[in-house]
């Protein structure tokens, strides 16, 4: 099984899916070709949310805003799961949520040969996707057979860690930021859920406005702002079928100062 | 077979998709991802003109605007179809033209057991995927063979049915609504297209605005307004090569005056 | 193999898959079904660009913008390629471009006989759906053998020809047009790359604004436009993590004049 994602929209994955078949008869399965547009950080969190929930597969991920670059091309195997992409960092937080779930998983890491790593080739046709072909053929503990896979340390490969929220020590304030912005307009954030349980009140301050914590939207009326704990795990600010986003006037990146009364 | 619909948008598909193939390497069909968000019955239009045009399949179907409440997670047996998703009218219309395809088709509905069902559970991922994948596992004829599958009345089920437009006892006048707007901006009312072939008149008048009557688009220069019967069979308020929403005034839900002169 | 192209958007795709999957259990795969509405030019172009990447399989494609008009239905067979769709010009492109790539291919064509081609039928459901099944298990040296297919002359198809650029004597100048933007914004001309690469300036002026010949993006700082060869290998318009198409000031269908300094 080979899973395919990016942030190419229209028409290119078609050519990536083309390539890859014409080399091998795995079954493809379309994770989302309308990743956050070269955003490295969305596009691994949405990454570790969906990926890990996988069968053993390859997955090829493309969201590369430094193609043409020196940046490498990587392979990172843990366990039977393969992650093919480019050494920017995007595959390192569902990795590792996988390497997670798994006990004492084998972890290795290669370096793609790319011949002409700065020509205007389009990467994820001519370079991930027969990456991706070929290391389902080779198999997970076979990818050293690969001609064109050279190893490489684990820790050379880019880091990107999705940033964390600090909690006060009485467990009641917290500091974090928006990560994403779901398609319903639900503004998720990286304070853990586990504070908001914890801190057990029923209404919570969200930069300086008060608003009812509800376990479910439908904690509070249509139209209105809530917090709660999203299926992520993470505190989400959220509007019950309306937008979050529009109603708290928040933004990925943007600051987040929560306090559980 | 599993189809898979909701109105999920980016990513959260992904996680479904992962679930399901690991309980089974069922063939996975994409019908729609993008149903309008949160609409019932716009969803259930859409799933009845498309679910019962495939061979026999388990479908998953997560428009879900209660997740958190407490409306049951169902599955419908109609002959070899199952529909696998929230109780709240969904699977309803696309069941009820499978079975008038079929003769005399045996129907059940079972509840989904869900230990906790106001939890903040993604229910299309923890609750909806893995049922649909036990009940592909299990076929049809066997759904009582899963655990958490508890048979209930049919007549139990939520209904929502999609509403009916009242002809005038000439024939010549008709009052609908418009049912949905598709992506091309044509506006599908409720209205049977037996009405406009019925009447047969070549001209129309559409809350006082009187239009042709066409076969096809091409049968209006472009950018001309027409009423016609779409492939759904249907009255369409439309404009060849322009949208018909905007010419008209039109959205889902808005009242339809249609008299054949 | 079955691969599906439209511009249908939601929910009409889903259709065609059920229709087809009644009818064989081939692979499907999902080339695009966003692709620009009822631009034959701005679909073929992506279909070039994609189709020939594929193993041989019939490629059910459905942009069709004479619907309900005389316009045939056609099958297009290259060797072991078929394309099944309009004849209105949009799968000369692509079967170009795999005829290109083979070595004396056989060609064949033939139309798919329509009872009543001016009904209001949703011909990609019913008419071009179940012919791509039918190609599908006749395979493509058989198609004379499904009885719905009659065979015509290669020259009575409707020709496309994607419009080609102009370059001066001297091979500074050229003059083309922009084909397509993509979801990025780049703007993909007719010009072809050679032309940038022969004349080997650094410089571009692009309608009488001068701008950085970059190899790849990141040869600009961000934000910053450049006139570079895309993986299509023609002359493309972009910014660097920007859109080309504002930044430019160009649509598909501009006129682009090029020289390079």
């Amino acid at each position: 099984m080979i899973t395919l994602a990016s942030d190419f929209g229209l028409a290119y994955p078609a050519a990536m899916k083309g390539v890859v078949l014409s080399r091998t008869d795995a079954r493809l399965v379309d994770v989302a070709h309308d990743l956050p547009r070269q955003d490295v950080r969305a596009a691994a969190f949405w990454l570790r949310e969906t990926l890990p929930y996988f069968p053993p597969a390859v997955h090829l991920v493309v969201v590369d805003p430094g193609v043409g670059t020196d940046r490498r091309a990587v392979v990172l195997r843990v366990g039977d799961h393969v992650f093919v992409g480019p050494d920017n960092g995007v595959l390192r937080p569902p990795a590792r949520r996988v390497f997670d779930a798994l006990d004492d998983a084998p972890v290795e890491a290669y370096e793609i040969d790319v011949p002409n790593p700065a020509s205007t080739t389009f990467h994820g046709r001519d370079v991930f996707a027969p990456a991706a072909a070929d290391a389902h053929v080779a198999s997970a503990s076979a990818l050293a057979s690969v001609d064109r896979f050279e190893p490489i340390a684990l820790d050379s490969l880019a880091e990107r860690r999705l940033p964390e929220a600090t909690v006060s020590a009485d467990g009641r304030e917290a500091t974090g930021e928006v990560l994403v912005v779901d398609d319903f307009g639900n503004c998720i954030t990286n304070v853990p859920g586990a504070f908001v349980r914890e801190a057990a009140g029923d209404r919570a301050t969200v930069n300086g406005e008060s608003v009812p914590v509800g376990r479910t939207f439908e904690a509070v009326p249509r139209g209105e702002k809530l917090v709660t704990v999203g299926s992520h795990g993470n505190v989400e600010c959220d509007v019950n079928r309306g937008r979050g986003d529009e109603a708290f006037g928040l933004a990925p990146g943007d600051r987040v100062e929560l306090r559980v009364d």
